[in-house]
């Protein structure tokens, strides 16, 4: 199974519209900041950086021209990719010419031996590769690798992809011809390197990509050794923290997913790829037990991962508490990255069921409604008062922020919408695979072609039509959907799921209906959650719903829900949360007491719970939000 | 109202119990730990440190010869005071001899001007008086101050009075008559210059104690400019963090209690220790202000306070986690110096009632039942596998150490629970108080002697003789006991509290018999503490009560308890941990799922949980343990 192309899918729908948003707003308001021209917000100076690199490289003293975190140039990356995978959905001269000339502006900034960086082109060329630990050197050349290879998969221009080859050549002469030794300390550019590799054919891609996989966690004194031939550094870091970054031992003996989540799942998604590409069975093997790790014990009920601050990390197993959730938005990407790699590794319903699950949960919830803020953290309880004020609770804001100084998330998710079909669909030969219900048309290389008409995730009945057939269809069951039927040609035909999927023959013109499951679920933790266990939460589709204060008057600690009474799915509301779906539950209001504690039990009356979906939370204005409720 | 001297008050019963533990094998203990004889443990040193610094007065070379925390002096002094409170209530020569020589050594590092304290007397002389941020001068002068007082009321020895008075008048010379300016950066020497006013007369003591609080937190620049002029540092403390020491407003305008638990108690100490000396009633209303922003909005229902391990601080109003808890040992205890403190202002039961609470739960839960392992953090919840291990719970232990390396909180539990007599009953001239339920005889010095009966707190009657009276028996009727009865020579009294106290007239040879209310009481929080919003807790007597693994087949987090059901008192155990009374409680076990999450209600089953004393938990292995439970 391969993902298809970028240009295959035509959205509409649920996902159209948000392809549109980030056509609309989010690329045009993230240059604004990229250009340092949005008001009110954090400094970026990202472009100011590269034009200073390339002053710099011909000689001009640009003084201190230089801003921002180490890491900043991807910011630049992020931002041309998701312009790249926009361009392939709304041809848009004025965004191509803006993109055209930042990557002029970058290749300007590429040293003659193919080096690309503004950090230490700006302030210290002699420091390159001397902080592999820290400097994230290979991390950004990764990320504008990957937008070289979406530039040209989506405009066929290549001039970027000609920088980044060169840049191939100028790592591969450090780290394969001299021996350099070290692996990056933010994994990103191996996954990338298998782009490169698979838009390109460039060997030294894949040698590369398996040199930084293959020698991770083999030399674990590396950091070490490197921080003590080096007088300077970024933040400090610990060289000795290796489970940090994932190379306490090697990638094919680790067990846990641990250290920095967004490290941790680019990483395995660049073993996962790997895996695809080589048919390496133990990194393959590796690979489960890591989604494993994750899913069935390090993983929050909306998909989000990495719980604790301390690291933007993995915890322990079941450590997975609501309200000081870390949950960054870019460890979901990076899960989804993951799980999209798993899949082609396997075609298995659970690897797309995770991949929906921190789609329409975490990363959409990253993003306000309008397009214009953006969450790094996303807590599945937010009180006002505390979250965002408690010292334990600082990294939980209850609203979104317009900008980070530390701003990898806001363009993350940009490229992951904008690219969304990809995740959506795939192909081989022989079988045109649908992976997440989202509508408009696809045009498989494989020769087939279809449409998909859906209110999804709000309606949960799916209409293939196919345009051109020949193909088997493949189709996810969701496994919360317990009951599902499909139709062909308005005839009802019994196929049995096979590893979450099921296959249609398909001819020209046929008609392929799939209805899902639409009730609304109550979700129950398991008892090794201490935080939430005896709560539960309510699901409908693939949609985690949350109450929230505006709709609860104003408080929604207090409620117990009744999983015996009534939980009702109220009709799509066009104006609510930018047209959405409540779901109405019976439940119990306590009273609160005065004071602390009390030896009488507060009194408890009877009332209507009001939800929404867990990705609309916070966008109107500060209340609290809870995903896990009592149970009364 | 006056707490009764140190020799008044012979214990018997479970007070009697506790202060033999003390004596026997707390002090013993500890002394070795300040020996460095004490195997496998943290290094104390601190007595080598006095040692040193005597040297060093006389011109030998100690080199590096100080080792430990800037505060390491006041683990000596913590001790000798213990030790002075225990000799009060076992004569003990051996104990004696080895305190009259650690005074003669302490003597000995006392500098000609009458400075003492070993950090700088061995390591830098001249930078005395220059951090009054971090160096806690004037905080080990106070715990010093502390044990003169207490050496002097037990054996009537005055070598350490004599040696505080010159320090006193050092400090007096640098702070009045020199006009230092600062205050100290770690509250306590106020309520110890109290003691000293009150032990000795001198006016000196009571003016700087006067100065130290009126003068907080009205040059909120001051630690700024301090820090400016000196080129090192203990720790990199902010000076700018003013809410952290409490110096951000003057005292006299602070509402909510902040900052760093164990300096805010101590400074509200001094502050209710002053308005009972002076009658200052603004001070007072300050007192009460910050009582009431500690009980009814920032503590535990153990009595623990300081819920963040960020800066061992108060967090925000209603952020009580119970699982990442702080509730340092020593907070509680000085949560108890405020307690007593209030009622010298006002005899009220609700003073007495907090410094009951914090007793019987979070300070007894900081000493293990056999006296030689000790908690500083004391949680309401323990998980093993996350407790201590998860970044965010590393500091929630799930078993006690045998010390720290910042040594605070045993030698301070020590010397509360050896000088309890102080807390458990006061004076005024024509009235006996009894706050707490001690069973022993209190020789009154208003001439009133009684001898008290009880099995408290696990038999709640309490019975009195009063051997000489003529007085009024003032008793406080706890507010968790909703009903009580009283009977004089069996004769049932009916007598309205006032203000939780019933004041009994009582003549020689009256037999005052008070019966609380003994039922097992269910507790509610408020919803307002979403952390426990729909929870249960379980409480008796003035015992809170966890459930641990080891009554409950491993797991309590999946126990649900049927508030509904019977709750039932068992028989007093005499072997289960030294002696003890369980609850059992109807409750619903949960089965617990495979995977995190399940959409399926999982089965529960009724079970009978049980219950053992708060105080009791962790001395029977690494288990889980809960004071919170799920409502079922």
């Amino acid at each position: 199974m391969e993902s298809v192309s970028q240009t295959a899918y035509r959205s509409q729908g649920f996902i159209g519209k948000y392809q549109r948003l980030i056509k609309d707003v989010v690329i045009p308001y993230q240059y604004s900041v990229l250009c340092d021209k949005a008001p009110d917000t954090e400094k970026s100076h990202v472009i100011a950086n590269f034009v200073n690199a390339g002053k710099a490289l011909r000689g001009e003293d640009v003084g201190d021209g230089f801003y921002g975190m180490v890491f900043q140039d991807s910011d630049a990356a992020k931002w041309l990719e998701a312009a790249a995978y926009s361009l392939a959905l709304f041809p848009d001269k004025e965004l191509e010419k803006t993109a055209d000339e930042l990557i002029e502006i970058i290749a300007a900034a590429q040293d003659e031996d193919g080096y690309l960086d503004t950090y230490f082109t700006i302030k210290d060329r002699e420091k390159r590769w001397t902080n592999l630990l820290e400097a994230h050197e290979l991390y950004c050349a990764g990320h504008m690798m990957e937008a070289a290879v979406a530039y040209r998969e989506s405009t066929g221009k290549d001039k970027l992809l000609k920088v980044m080859l060169k840049n191939v050549q100028h790592i591969y002469d450090i780290f394969i011809t001299q021996k350099h030794g070290g692996v990056p300390g933010h994994p990103e550019v191996e996954l990338a390197l298998l782009k490169m590799y698979r838009a390109t054919g460039e060997k030294k891609c894949l040698e590369l990509a398996e040199y930084f996989i293959d020698q991770r966690g083999k030399d674990t004194d590396f950091y070490k050794r490197e921080a003590e031939k080096r007088d300077w550094t970024v933040w400090g870091s610990d060289p000795a923290d290796n489970e940090y970054r994932q190379c306490g031992r090697p990638v094919r003996e680790q067990t846990d997913a641990v250290g920095h989540a967004v490290r941790a799942v680019y990483l395995y998604t660049g073993m996962a790829e790997l895996a695809a590409e080589s048919g390496d069975k133990e990194l393959l093997a590796a690979c489960r037990r890591l989604w494993d790790s994750i899913v069935k014990r390090r993983m929050y009920l909306t998909g989000g991962i990495g719980s604790t601050v301390h690291g933007e990390a993995f915890s322990v197993d079941y450590d997975l508490p609501p309200d000081t959730a870390y949950c960054e938005t870019c460890a979901s990407i990076g899960l989804m990255f993951f799980a999209l790699a798993m899949l082609k590794n396997e075609v298995k319903g659970e690897y797309a069921d995770i991949m929906e699950r921190a789609f329409y949960n975490t990363v959409l919830a990253g993003i306000q409604l309008d397009g214009k803020r953006f969450f790094y953290v996303n807590p599945l309880e937010v009180i006002p008062g505390i979250s965002g004020v408690s010292p334990t609770h600082r990294h939980d804001l209850p609203q979104r922020p317009k900008w980070y100084a530390c701003a990898c998330c806001p363009p993350n998710a940009a490229r992951l919408i904008s690219s969304l079909g990809k995740y959506a669909y795939g192909e081989d030969e022989s079988t045109m695979f649908c992976h997440l219900f989202a509508a408009g048309s696809v045009d498989f290389q494989n020769g087939g072609k279809i449409t998909c008409e859906t209110g999804y995730p709000y309606e949960l009945t799916v209409n293939y039509t196919v345009v051109k057939g020949g193909k088997t269809l493949a189709v996810r069951i969701p496994s919360w959907s317990k009951v599902f039927s499909v139709t062909r040609n308005d005839e009802q035909i019994s196929l049995a799921p096979k590893n979450g999927y099921i296959y249609v023959d398909v001819s020209d013109g046929d008609r392929i209906t799939l209805t899902l499951d639409g009730s609304p679920r109550f979700i129950y933790p398991s008892a090794k959650l201490h935080d939430i266990s005896g709560m539960v939460a309510l699901a409908r589709g693939p949609l985690v719903y949350c109450f929230e204060g505006a709709d609860n008057g104003g408080d929604v600690v207090s409620l117990s829900l009744d999983t015996a009474g009534e939980a009702r799915v109220q009709p799509y509301d066009e104006v609510l949360l930018g047209g959405t779906v409540k779901i109405s539950v019976s439940a119990l209001k306590t009273e609160d007491i005065d004071g602390l504690y009390s030896e009488d039990a507060p009194k408890r009356t009877p009332v209507t719970a009001v939800a929404v979906p867990y990705f609309t939370w916070g966008n109107r204005g500060e209340n609290q939000m809870r995903v896990w409720m009592n149970r009364g």
